[in-house]
């Protein structure tokens, strides 16, 4: 009893068909574009051992925080589908895990997992069939044979995903071996950078803080107990990601708080949080120096800075204390920029040589405060629409709120931020197909040409990634 | 001078043909399913007593906050439209105050009322003529005449209506009287149950607590002034309640907020509210502990638990003290749900046990709260657009912001949350009309196959609302 | 290398063909209804003087933060562009300024300058090919040229653009000699006004405060330090106002805070004000205490009341000390209505006398708050989408999230808000086609009667503004 499946060429497109017409005629311009991947999580390691991927339950659903959350919130254990907890790996039969989550895909109708899941099975895998309960054992052996095979390593995935550049994140302590191993290889086949996240270090309430600032110490052979040692490590540890291509740090604080402190309170400040004798207040007020101070190296060295604020994690407590960090427990919370970032701006608002891409997960500062910042200040630019965002329904309530006040010229084409390797040329195809979306009605509506739609719609694709991270 | 008044069959539909024509395909499937009506506010003493309603202005207008307020901000009396004060029902000729809502029916354009009234003009009285100062009195007098008649009666319309189930709800000290006369009368048309809120004994801010607290005395035959008296009268009256058939409990306050103090410190500020002796926080913290100790007996004896928080009530200061709740003068207010919930869901969120229906009047939180909320934890579920929001463009921007992250089963199909009884079959009938036009445009754009929609369609009109509210 | 440039029939129309036509024809019966301009920032002086206006840089790019907060933010000094700092005029080459706006117009692709330049370009001065680098210099010349001419000067322009009334906004201490000298000339091509905007002697931390309050006695002959004397000169100004033409007062405060002492205790407050002895929640007080002053006083003389709150002014520090006020660095900040305006209602909000219009940079207040305010309170009408908002977008949503809870009758038709003089009929223009474009749906969808859609269209673009201003 299964159904066909297709990938319909002209879906995410307008219904109307003039429109559609158009967005056809942009998409053809960009569909074959190289993807630029300038901010994501993919594991390093995959690209420079270059190792057979596990089964289907290891790779497509355990690591996707996408699909158990909402396998969760309608009451399936994350065990049962392949999630492991602090206690080690999920002891649940991959095959078991696979057929739960085959009986339950109608619950991903009309989200963004549905179409990259349905993108990855058909396009990655060549599957025909809709997965459901019937098909479940189909897939699991379709996908489980590709997997072993040469052509689905990662290196030769990479290369038929047409990825250009890929970038991943590591923390202020990583050594960046695969990074090297990678340049070390002599391939040929794509660019693997990293992403400077020093979050670790500076967050006092990180729960790792300590050990990692031991960590850092170690890593850079600095004083990272003196105000001036702690910011030469940081110094250091740019120029080492620097080695390995990086051109961008990236900070996931829980606000997007900035503050412009003395160099004297600034120190003082240090002191305190060293000591662990912080409330509240000030450890949000350190990470918001430590912007400043990230800002500042920017100026020095000329990596991006990527804010991404305003995730709430860990919010599920139970969750967090069985299984950990990044289980699909965390959410969004408001999050103002106005006052915000006012003390940063104050300092290096102004000065051209800085970058600061911004991104939300809250969709109420686009038109009011994303945009009227972006569309002043030459230091900032919007980053694409985030996370629980990062779907055709967000990504064009993005375009409608953001461009009218910051233009197309002050956002940065796609970011697919995702650990899902397979599932990159998907989220690039949706952003694409959206954009094209967009500029159709614009172009159908004679609000702008189409000899100019397409030279943005190449430019989000491809152009503006590549100038915006500077690659 | 009087112009034709005709519903189309494709109204709320999107203009696209294509995308009309699968629109009319999945109504097509849901537009003769059995109303459920799991929330609402209808008088049980209608179908108890099934006697004829009063006059038109006395069942259409004097009830209507949607229509009086609308009248009012225009400059017109209250009064003059039939709605009673303080010192007594309205003295207005309910003909005069009929045509002055006819001479005024323009102002309602674009608005539901303006949908859910012609729908009740056309469907339920027959009248072919659009409402103007001119047809005023050729519509009272076919009102007036049709409420005279047996067919006009409240269970003879539930039957015509083709309701299945409708819940009102009653207070905590109310001894469901009208419901025990529903089910002892032998009625086979269709089932009234009752929904357990608790309100005026929960809030010490509220203008009947110790009223309420003497007469919960009464009803339970609880010492409600001890703790464990408190409780246990709750417990018994959720028995009460179920007697009639309730499946859920209501809670309607000013904010989401919940606490999770220890039994000791919740007893010490229970007996600080019973001595008034209490600030705004304690009364704050008080509700929200409510909603803890309500979200535990739910676990006991499974009543779903429905939160509608962010009414700021009785707005107007003049109008609530002339003509006292509920006349037109409340308003949405902001409310946070991340936070709020957080010490609740700490407690319980985990328990599959608990279902609770989430609502809202601030649309900020559909994509930034609730969705990725409802997407996570096993006990929550997403009630419809509210209030305010139920209305054609508020119930697509629900789906259009929740769906992506919380996909359709989170939610809960419709709620018509109305005491305008003749309007229900047209608030359903608008709902499902919306949904289909979400599902119609996701099949339009390839995001959907129409064999999928059809069966969310009839999911949200009917399986839906069932299950969340196990009837 | 330039390509033609022709603004379409159709623009900002929406795509599907049925809908079109219907906004098509809706278009038709407004498109030719005089400019009723009851909100804006052009210069009096032009239309006293009637001399012709400078050079094309001069006159559209440096008075235009909407064009150089764009370039500014692509990294283009505001000085390249013509704008002038405190120290004086640009010093910049107006064509070799026009040039670079020219090779950088690509940036204002999708945003309403583009949409406003175009129309400016072929209506205003029968251009016909795009905007470039290349055409630079053809525009500049054919600008130049028309704007020596007599057919462009103010009062020429003022009656081909088909004005019938425009009203400026002057300060509590303008002499207003502007505004007589052209009631004195005996014009008859169109209304000038004035509206009453006492920010400077309201607003106690504003930097001219002192100097605005010595001036402000100067203009009265009032005791302004006493607080009788002050009311009063207020009193004689919206008097002095009311001489020519005036209809409304306005006032930009950064919240919608409002404030209900006692005479008492404001006279208390004022003392403190004046001492300079305050902090900065009784300067917060003290301007919500006048905007309930400023009501009463609007009951007394009639006075329209336009509250505009929300603007975070000359957020950029560096640019504000070296450029001063208004130069495109005010951004928007979130702003509560529900809670900051009760102070006022609870005291005046149901006195039909009073009619206050509000406006908001804040967009999710328009379904949230300000609809659901002004679809109850006789006193409140809200006003269109305003500065970021003030676009094709920015209008839909308002017209989306407003009209079901508001209606179309609480609110004032469109206001252009602009110094752009020559952009007035091109603002005008986008607002009545996306009101056409907004009814068509409605039609077409079934919602509304052409014929009903057909008075509205009408109402909004020229009776409501009319009717709202008391004009």
């Amino acid at each position: 009893m299964s159904k066909p499946l297709a990938l319909h060429d002209d879906r995410l497109f307008p219904a109307e068909p003039g429109t559609r017409a158009i967005a056809r005629r942009l998409y053809q311009l960009v569909k074959d574009l190289p993807i630029i991947s300038p901010h994501g999580h993919t594991d390093p390691s995959w690209f420079a051992g270059n190792a057979n991927f596990g089964n289907p339950t290891e790779l497509l659903l355990a690591p996707d925080h996408y699909v158990y959350r909402m396998l969760y919130s309608q009451g399936i254990a994350m065990g049962d589908v392949g999630v492991g907890d602090r206690s080690g790996p999920s002891k649940a039969d991959p095959r078991a895990a696979w057929r739960i989550f085959a009986s339950n895909f109608h619950l991903f109708r009309a989200t963004p997992s549905w179409l990259w899941m349905n993108f990855v099975f058909t396009k990655v895998f060549d599957i025909d069939v809709a997965l459901s309960a019937d098909t479940a054992d189909h897939y699991y052996d379709t996908i489980d044979a590709a997997l072993k095979t040469d052509a689905f390593r990662p290196r030769a995935l990479f290369e038929r995903f047409n990825i250009e550049l890929i970038a991943t994140t590591e923390g202020p302590t990583d050594t960046l071996d695969h990074h090297h191993k990678v340049l070390e290889s002599g391939w040929k086949g794509g660019r693997v950078i990293s992403a400077y996240r020093p979050d670790a270090v500076i967050d006092p309430e990180h729960e790792q803080f300590p050990t990692a600032m031991r960590a850092f110490a170690e890593v850079t052979g600095e004083d990272v107990y003196s105000w001036k040692g702690y910011l030469n490590a940081h110094r250091k540890r740019r120029q080492d990601f620097m080695k390995v291509g990086t051109t961008s740090s990236d900070h996931g604080h829980i606000t997007a708080n900035t503050a412009n402190l003395s160099p004297a309170d600034a120190e003082k400040l240090f002191q305190k949080v060293l000591k662990g004798d912080v409330t509240a207040a000030d450890a949000e007020t350190f990470r918001g120096q430590m912007l400043t101070e990230m800002a500042g190296m920017s100026i020095e060295d000329g990596l991006v800075m990527q804010i991404h604020p305003g995730a709430f994690r860990n919010h599920n407590g139970q969750v967090f204390e069985r299984f950990g960090r990044d289980k699909g427990a965390d959410v969004p919370s408001r999050t103002d920029y106005i006052r915000a970032l006012k003390p940063l701006l104050d300092r290096y608002g102004n000065d051209t040589r800085l970058s600061i891409i911004l991104f939300t997960l809250d969709e109420t500062t686009y038109a009011r405060e994303l945009a009227p910042l972006a569309g002043h200040y030459p230091t900032l630019k919007l980053g694409p629409a985030w996370w629980f965002h990062d779907s055709p329904e967000g990504m064009m309530r993005f375009r409608e709120q953001v461009t009218e006040t910051a233009g197309f010229y002050n956002t940065v084409g796609f970011n697919d931020d995702t650990r899902a390797f397979l599932s990159i040329p998907a989220r690039h195809d949706v952003a694409r197909r959206v954009d094209c979306a967009f500029l159709a009605r614009m172009v159908a509506e004679h609000r702008m040409d189409e000899d100019d739609a397409a030279e943005v719609a190449v430019d989000l694709s491809y152009n503006l990634p590549k100038k915006a991270y500077k690659l």
